[in-house]
Parts: C-alpha cells; sequence; structure tokens
C-alpha cells in the first residue's frame, strides 16, 4: 500500500454507506479513497477499524444528519488516527449539524451550537462545509474555532439546475433567513426573488406571510439551505399557488427531510424536489463533490 | 430555589426517565435531585435544559448503557454546567460503557476504552461506576484519567440475595474473568464456587467447558458481572443442567440483556434472573442506590 499510496496528497477516510460518494471526491481531490470497518456490538457499542498506517494528511469524510452517534464515531476515529500516523486532520461534512442553537432561549438551555464547535475544533485542525445554518454568528471559525474553516454554498449548483429546468422562474425563499442563498442563486440568472415572512409555533407549526412580489402566472422556485419538517415549505407552496402560482418547486442545500415530510411537500401542491448531494436524499439533483474536491485541494 | 437549596451539598442531575433511582440516590446522598429537560428535533438533533443555576457541586445520573447518544448528552450537559456555576461535576455511571476495547486486538482497530476514558475524564472531575469490565487495566484510574475514580461492585449485594433464596448455592462463573465477582460472593457466604472456561468465536458464538466441581443434586448460581447477548450463560446453564445440576439461577450486576437475550437464557433451562437496578430491567432484585449515595457522600 506504502508504494501504490505515494502519488496521493493523503487519505481520505470514509465509511462504508459513503463509499460511492466519498470515491468521487477523493479521486478528484487526488485523495487515496480508504474504509473505516464497523461493527456494532449487540450492546449498542461500536468497534471501528481504521487502515493500519494512514499518512500525514487525513481527511474525514462524514455528513452529519442525525448527528449524535456520528460524533462518537469521530470522537473515536480521530483520536485513533493520530495515533496511527495522521498529523493534519480535516473533517468534510456537507451537511453540519447542532449550527442552529447559538444562544439560550430560555436561561440554563445548552448552547449546542458552540460546544460542538469547539468539541470538533479539538479533534480537526481543518472542516469543509456546505451552507452552515448560521444566524447570530457571522462565520464558520466562530461557531467552529478551527485554524482551516471553508464554507461553500449549494445556490450557485441549484440555481444552475433551476435555470435549465426553469428558465423565467421567480425565485422565493420561505422565511427571512433564506435572503442570502435566494439573493445569491437570483443574482446568478438576473431572476426576480423575494422571501416570506415566518412565525414559528413549535417543531412543526408554522405561519407564513407571502412577500408583496406577484406570483400570478409565474413558475416559482421555492429555494432554502434546509428542508426539514416541510412544513414551511408546504405551508408556503400553498400561498403562493392559491396566489396564482402557475407552478412552485422546491430547491434546497440540504435533503434533511424528516420521516413523511417530503409526502408533506408533494401534498401541498409541489412539483419537483430538487437538492444537493450534502445528504443523500431521492431528491438529490446536482452535486457538491466538484465543489468540495476543488476546496480540499486549496488546502493542500 | 436558593433558599430550598441551601440546606443540600450539591444538586444532582437527571433526565425524566431516570427520575425514581435518581431522586432516591439524591435524597440518601443529602444532594438536590434536578431534571435535565430533553426535546428531540424532527432532524435527530438535541435541545437540553439545565436548571438556570447551579450549585458549585453538581453530580450527574446517567447509565452508559446503549451509550452513543448518551456521551453526546453528556459533552453538551457538562460544558453548559460549567457556564452556569458548577465547579466540580462527578458522573454516577452504575453502568459504564465502552470499557472492553482495551487494546488493538487487530492493527488499526480503535482503542474506545482509552478515547472515551479520556474524554470522561476532561469533562468530569470524578466518577463513580460499579463493576467496570476492566480486563488489562489495573484500575478505573487508568481507564478514566480522573483525580476521583470509585468502583463499587454488585457481587456483595447480589450475594445477600441470593442466600436468601438459595442458602445452599454452589457459585459458578461462566468464564474466567467472572472469577473475582464469584469468588467475591461466595467468600461472603462460605459457598462453593468455580468457573467456566469460555472460547469465543464471534459476538453470538462461544463454547463453554465446564469447571470440575460437581454440580450434580446442587442448586446452581450463575454469576457474572453483565449479561449481554445471553449465549455464555444459556450455554453454561445448559452445560450444567446436563451434569445434573437441580436448578439453575442467574444473578448479573449488568442486565444490558439484548434483544432475545433473556428469552434466550431462559430458554436454557435457567430458572430465576436477579440483576442490580444499575441498569433498568425487569430482572432487576437488589438495589446499588444505598451503596451509591454512600460513595458520593465520602466524595463531598
Amino acid at each position: 500500500m506504502a508504494e501504490s499510496s505515494a502519488s496521493f496528497a493523503g487519505c481520505l477516510l470514509h465509511f462504508a454507506e459513503d463509499e460511492a460518494i466519498a470515491t468521487r471526491a477523493a479521486e478528484a481531490a487526488g485523495l487515496q479513497p480508504l474504509t473505516i470497518e464497523r461493527h456494532r456490538f449487540p450492546d449498542g457499542e461500536l468497534r471501528l477499524r481504521l487502515p493500519p498506517a494512514l499518512p500525514a494528511r487525513v481527511v474525514f469524510w462524514r455528513t452529519l444528519n442525525d448527528p449524535n452517534e456520528k460524533l462518537v464515531e469521530l470522537l473515536l476515529t480521530t483520536q485513533a488516527a493520530r495515533t496511527l500516523g495522521a498529523l493534519h486532520l480535516t473533517l468534510v461534512a456537507p451537511y453540519l449539524a447542532y449550527m442552529r442553537q447559538d444562544i439560550a432561549f430560555n436561561p440554563g438551555e445548552v448552547v449546542s451550537q458552540r460546544i460542538v464547535g469547539r468539541f470538533l475544533a479539538d479533534l480537526f485542525d481543518a472542516v469543509i462545509t456546505v451552507d452552515p445554518h448560521l444566524h447570530r454568528v457571522a462565520s464558520l471559525e466562530e461557531a467552529i474555532p478551527v485554524p482551516d474553516a471553508i464554507v461553500l454554498s449549494g445556490a450557485p449548483v441549484l440555481a444552475d439546475w433551476v435555470r435549465q429546468r426553469r428558465p423565467d422562474a421567480v425565485l422565493i425563499g420561505p422565511d427571512e433567513e433564506s435572503l442570502q442563498w435566494v439573493a445569491q442563486a437570483a443574482a446568478r440568472h438576473g431572476w426576480d426573488h423575494a422571501v416570506c415572512r415566518k412565525q414559528r409555533h413549535g417543531d412543526r407549526a408554522v405561519s407564513i406571510e407571502l412577500p408583496a412580489l406577484p406570483v400570478k402566472g409565474r413558475t416559482v422556485v421555492l429555494m432554502d439551505d434546509v428542508a426539514s419538517s416541510g412544513h414551511t415549505l408546504a405551508q408556503a407552496a400553498r400561498g403562493l399557488l392559491a396566489a396564482g402560482a402557475t407552478s412552485v418547486d422546491v430547491a434546497v442545500t440540504h435533503a434533511l427531510f424528516a420521516e413523511g415530510a417530503l409526502a408533506l411537500v408533494k401534498s401541498a401542491g409541489v412539483g419537483e424536489v430538487w437538492s444537493t448531494d450534502c445528504i443523500a436524499h431521492s431528491s438529490n439533483a446536482v452535486s457538491m463533490v466538484p465543489a468540495l474536491a476543488e476546496a480540499l485541494r486549496q488546502l493542500s
């Protein structure tokens, strides 16, 4: 293995379920793809096994939807990697977890963004992610204080995809926070855009106020960074169709889609749902692999 | 709350599902029991909330069967506790996870005991547990390098329970590693004891060689620190009954019992299964709460 790996700038470690996407990324970045073996004992504990000798530069590929067990895996495998020769560890987390709880909304609430950010910064020398859901902190380095933090966006590739299918789209964001993605994608192709105003009454209860921008007779694309429960998108879609939109499609970076969420969105009259491959999902339409591989090449 | 908590030597934090046992322990240890609120978002992330003001001394009550998510909870809640006034954190983990993988059995294997031990030592100032499954390390401090590490054993309370129900028992351990518990319990009541020899061929495939000690016509109690898949206990029980034992019952500290494990043990002819309440289970017969509360009082 030492000879065949000599031409690589390092290795990219992944789990078996990510083999296809991780291998494409590794090849595009000039890294050797290697698998982490995982065995689950009957009591729920994990036995993890890395390649027995690692190069100085090691990249971990792990998207962090459903994050809790994955965070423990990262703890175990990064610490082991450092005993097996790794000197510089990069995390590629196309989706990054626990970025939303960035203040204590009520006294005593755990500010999980800061704690998970510090935890990841202790494990890694660099972090690469796509559209982290940051509100009140300005940069990823503030949330995850690593020497190198690279943030990519799914908006350009989603915009290019939408342009082929809905060339005359008007882009609408389902809430104020989506403005950064909607504005970026709209500017790329000269589209009209606006965002709804959202009031949240619980995990799954939201009310939506449509923007003033007229949508009657237009092909609308709802765009956001993440689709989770689907309630916000469904409610916005219903409102837009009631306001006379010819069609409403959805484009999101992260297809988190909790159970039943996609069906809910479709039942609201949404035509197509398009997402990037940051989280593996049936709606994946465009790939972030080229951009992630480019970021990896920039780091080395 | 400040006034009513003045008489306590600190607080004991627990989750709602552990309220009954944690409250008993807190009362016996002179600590104020307080609940950690947990909410699970549709995407699998947790929102945790601690009491808004904490005393200097805080005890976390968390048994670590099925440990991965619980380790993340401990990370989040301990770091938050230190921002809310806590200065000295104790973990009471009646069952402690990841203690078995203490060397790399194959090159590249993650030595999870060392990593989880260091992780817990970074979070806590003291750890109290019961019968941790240590093989190749001599002490809990070696596995979890905290200033204070207290190890209790379930063997005495199990032995006293067995004495009331099987006064003429012969104690048998299902493998060599169980000798420490079997010998301790047998010495307490002057019982004969011996251990089987085990060969493991996989998670659920074991072969058992019975000890030379005659069991014909005797009431046998199989004793171990932990029952997980149940295969070892089932195989030992079958062998002992075939060798003429009048009855075979089981006494274990940790009723981990993976799915189907208890039924497997029963189907092998085992009469009663008794365990401590270190892990909540239908077989719980004796309580470690008095001993754990006494250890907490010693720490303060």
